[in-house]
């Protein structure tokens, strides 16, 4: 059974990263797009195949979403013997509950499509939430680029920088990233002041005079991480800063915001397309490897290590 | 158990209109959208009601579909007790099958979407494909706006029009028109010179010196109808020229196209949003009646009548 | 994993003709019928195999498509790999909507029993509706007997001899073997008399003093067949007429009524058993090369070239 | 939520029966059959109702069955709210497991075939295997005729009778008959003879210059039952003997050898149509009244009551 | 449609209360327990009813989950018309995600198999995933005892006072508490000490010399609670503690260990049972009244507000 | 593929001489059992591999069942390429039917959450009922262990010997034993005496002064062995007597009661772990030959040959 790299339109050079590396072949796929918005995916030649469909759900989410169901599609269709959907980026994970009566849960929406329309596995990195593996019946392996990253960040560490988590939803990401690099945590938290409804950002750690490193899984509009930015700054922190994040959107007013702090290194994957081309100085940090990797069985099925809750 | 009509943002209006015709309270549903483009839509107050959910899946079609997805799912967390989703115009419909190989089937992955979000029926109305129905092993009640649409052109009929199909795909539905209005039909047919590949389009029927009215499904670029029409001069037709469509979706330079053509009248339904603010004089006949009849249960759940093909 | 050709009682020789030309060893497959009608087919030596039970719908309809739905039973309990229906003829294909309310739909019903007995994937020969394989999830090859039965016609064929479609839904296909001949198409129409609803049929395209070539995709009672040939003798085609199907019924008083025409070549595929007992001069173009060469993989999982829609 | 009763064509009668006693209107249901044997029925007005389809699955067995199929797709796609099949003799029961490697098991392809029509529930008469309700995930309700019978042969009834089994399958039914009657039940079993082969019938309990009733779930080809009775004649019982089954077949040659035999009465129900018209004295229990009592909802949702095997 | 409330033997005293508080009849269900540990539940008279089965997942936990799925099963054949899993709490559910390669996920597979059981909704208490209703694909009604609870608390709250979440797992119970109580919220995290695989417990927030409101959403073997309470004492904490929780489960030395601390109060629910017969003064908050208004469809069903993650 | 062997808590034995009978390497699979109950299975490296779950559901059957279902849904998630539970003993198989209304059916609960945990393949060994496989839509291998237990009985078995059925739901696996030791088969029966509802047990067969050979599939309490064998012995059987079975659950008093008979030898095998350490002098027969000849494909995938019913 040969592996087969397929892509949409969302990751095209990281698919042929992934094959080259391989030596699986050009890749397949194309998508036509016609006057009404309607996509038409074709893939040539996966029959009886071990087929890998490379797409984020970056945006524009909604295209790319549909896209990838169409593509899963094609594949089944064409006769392909098995079909994995890699979504480096996995969209909709911030909707994993309804956090009000009433709301759909985007996650599980994009679960129930993606397995509906016939993928037989799912790989994601870095997802935003831990449980997006537990709303698939097809198993799901959820791969972190943690370790890549903080392989890039090691050489220039010093022992008193710390790691920042900018919110509570950032804290496991954190511990990840501070027991690679041997660096404590710091945790911005929001609070609520006694008897009032007004909520204050609030340091649990101590950061004056040091470097500091943001993490987070994303960076979306940049607001969260500007937020913690700007606190750290307020409390002392060394203004030599270092933001990593596996998923760079940037999307709203993103660039204008980061381009105002005083970022030292600002480090993402490719695991959304353009980065390249942003006005913004982004490293980037591929993720081919880790992907070839896992395709090729080189490494286990299994998500990254996390310390157990009980 | 009560009716309720549910709407995202594809058709406002009309549920409005819907729900007013039923008295069924006002419309529920608001749909959040985030910088990165993802959508979150809530509904309030369904529990245990019969929920119609109105949106129609056209341009843009993958933001509406999932915008659809994303309802029924919110409507079906939200304890509904059975989801109608009312889609008059269904995106997709065109991918019926594979015209070659390693092709998506566009439309049933669209099926397979809006049953695994958890709808409980579908109501369309004319559907690119009749096939359509047979993708669901929801029930799906297929409506038609041809008698709405002929019953505003019978009072400026002449006994020599003709009904026009402008392909051949077209030509169930010119019947039923000319069914109801009492005309023959010509059909505009594509066809092979001999011995070569050149294709050119040709009329079945006699249209010199009379009027006559186009019919189609739908109007998308207005390339189909502009070949048409060009061709119905050619032969003689009268220059004074109906154009009848379920669906406007107007797009690409199909007002420069159609505002070229010498057109008595163009007439479309409201199936989709957004026909008054076109720079091109189009007459919108309403479907709301049609949908609260349907939803009300006047009618019976039940397609089309049309002639068996044995 | 090895392939195993298995069939029921509809089409024992063609399953041994498929059989021999892959070397995949003696066909499996018996079928017990029981004095109340009951059937009860078992397998042997299946287990692991790739299995592909060749099986036609045709009449007896019901008794072949239970025999079927049976038969995928008993190969996947039999522990087969992978169970592929090749149904080269499949029954109520013409079922694909409702034509008025309250009726099955019957290619949709046995879509869903096929699914549901287990099958993997099918195979079809020409079948009567295109938007067959959306019905499915599972993967469906459809193949076609175009170009084989062309083959066969060709020697014979002079210049001015025209293909004619008997009615709009061969048109499509008649497209196919205009495009191998290389000849035009003549289209027979139903058409309605100008306020009355009288219907007559009507030949669109010439054909006086040439020789027609009759084709579909079935030849069921004959009588679409007799009514085009009477209408191409009406309007002046030459007394020496071909006619080609891919699957020959020959139900009702078939055989009576094209024994009265005058036929020079009456041309079918063995996609149904029992052709050469007909009381009817019939030409059998082989199936099995083209089964053969799917099965064997020679050739790519797609659908016949057909121009697209839009 | 209204009754509503629809059949095919296998019971027409019963299903008239049903609804008159229930008041729920006049019967739905026509079927078309085409001269290929294609089968479409039709249904009208169904819609939100609760629905119940009357049709056995008795000879001709697979028509019957695929027409059943056909119902509950046109019955659901019609919007009824709720499908009932109601199929007084399920055919294929017996197929209840694999007797020997490579079989089908017909039991199980029925029930998948029915619930993948889209049935929501089934009402059963004395199926053939007690664990048929097993087999399915929707509700079952397994009703049995044994009173109705056992209530006509309560007159005529001595203290002396005996009831009889006439295989090891038929001594929970048996049993079922003795409770009502009050009478021992007698075991006909095939025994072997030690250090061979050879199989002979054995009676267990007492016969000589007693009446015997004869019970079984079924007559078919009335083997089972006229072996049973001359061996009950060799054992000395009085040659007035009565034989009682719920569901007639008479297929084969059923009529000749039970003609053959000294019955003084013969009992089964109308699950199966046709019975009067048999060269055969048969005397009927009608089961309208059970089947009427039980969509009324005036009886419990429950099997008939048997001893548990613990 | 009737409300009937069925309970296994996890829960009767509480299904008694809710069927109380509704009216709604006698509590059905009973459960036979074989000398081997099979159960066999049955309930009379659910026939076309709206079923709610109470029934907590807690010690025994594989027991009572097995007995649910086992209600289930006996509602659904026996004709219920919906059937709602009312399972306050909701074992496993602290299984929703591997941490690490080679694990199950304990509440997904609850999950799937309540779901397979025939479950149409799923009604829990404070689970503790909030992401558990994304694992199903039929509703589930997330309810929550902190109002209750904190209800309770009120009366002899000081203004001086704080809410503590023992881990990060229970910040946002915590913050729910403390919205209430209008206090604030006091987190303890466990931490890395620099350069070092030590882990140590750190206190974020002030409590030095104020009563502390220990909350979490179980109680299991005490120790995260004892662990959290020596904490606080130790940072100077007034030793007049409340410990609530929703579920109490009080299992390994759970009950020595609470002993052994300066608690004021301790309160849980009554969503497992036996909380009044252990060695330990537990305050009980009824949850009775919380699912009858749910039950009886007084409260809109919603999960509790909780703020956006974005 | 390789095949790997998999195990839980319920049969390491088993299961580890399974892995060296087939040389598949170590057995992987551990379970960690938390203070409430709840169990986490994990397994290591079978990513790709053909796995075999070896688990029988017997007592603690509750425990052993959910861990099943942990350990599938482990090794689905983990990445095997398919997934067979071995289950030598499976629990829950006596209920396959419902004896009264309300009841739930244990042997389909059990069959559909182990489908939806994710099974692709079963085998079990002489389950309590034959019509187990038809619960499962995946196939089913049952498997009989007669063949071997016989082997052990043949050295000592005298011409004069019988082989008795204890009950009529043993008759056929009796006759299976007799089948393979060349003797008749003795049976006993409830029998009700006329006009009463008392029941007696009752011997249809000669066994005076005969050795007999008692035989089931399971040994529960040993209520139906004891109750038996002292009716053989006042009907004059040799007080020499062996007992045969499957599955030896002894729970409740099996021990003391079986310890109470004049037993010569009393022969179980090995699919439930524990027969050594009883009181009792029980003699296994080991089934790891058996299962590692079925998962090393050494024989067919079929049931053991038993009489067709027909």
């Amino acid at each position: 059974m040969n592996h087969r790299i397929v892509c949409g339109t969302a990751n095209r050079a990281l698919a042929s990263e992934i094959s080259s590396a391989l030596g699986a072949g050009p890749v397949a796929g194309e998508v036509e797009r016609f006057p009404d918005g309607e996509l038409r995916p074709s893939v040539d030649g996966v029959r009886d195949d071990d087929v890998f469909i490379v797409q984020s759900t970056g945006p524009p989410v909604n295209d790319n979403l549909v896209e990838l169901l169409l593509m899963i599609d094609a594949c089944r269709r064409a006769g392909a013997d098995r079909v994995t959907a890699v979504v480096p980026y996995f969209g909709y994970a911030r909707q994993d509950r309804r956090s009000r009566g009433g709301q759909a849960i985007g996650a599980r929406m994009a679960a129930s499509a993606i397995a509906a329309a016939g993928a037989d596995r799912l790989v994601v990195i870095d997802p935003h939430t831990a449980a997006l593996e537990a709303m698939f019946a097809i198993p799901v392996e959820p791969l972190t680029a943690v370790p890549a990253i903080a392989h890039t960040l090691l050489p220039a560490i010093t022992p008193d920088a710390v790691v920042v988590a900018p919110d509570l939803g950032a804290v496991k990401l954190a511990e990840h990233y501070a027991s690679v690099l041997g660096l404590p945590v710091v945790i911005v938290r929001k609070t609520r002041v006694t008897g009032a409804s007004v909520r204050a950002e609030e340091l649990v750690g101590q950061v004056d005079g040091r470097p500091v490193i943001v993490v987070d899984d994303m960076i979306s509009t940049g607001a969260t991480i500007e937020a913690a930015v700007r606190l750290l700054l307020e409390n002392g922190a060394r203004p030599d800063i270092v933001v990593a994040a596996t998923h760079g959107l940037f999307v709203g007013n993103a660039v204008e915001r980061l381009a105002g702090l005083p970022l030292r290194r600002l480090i993402v994957t490719d695991s959304l397309a353009g980065i390249e081309s942003l006005a913004l100085p982004v490293e980037v940090t591929p993720i081919a490897p880790l992907l070839a990797a896992v395709i090729g069985r080189n490494t286990a099925m299994s998500p990254p290590p996390t310390p157990d809750d009980r």
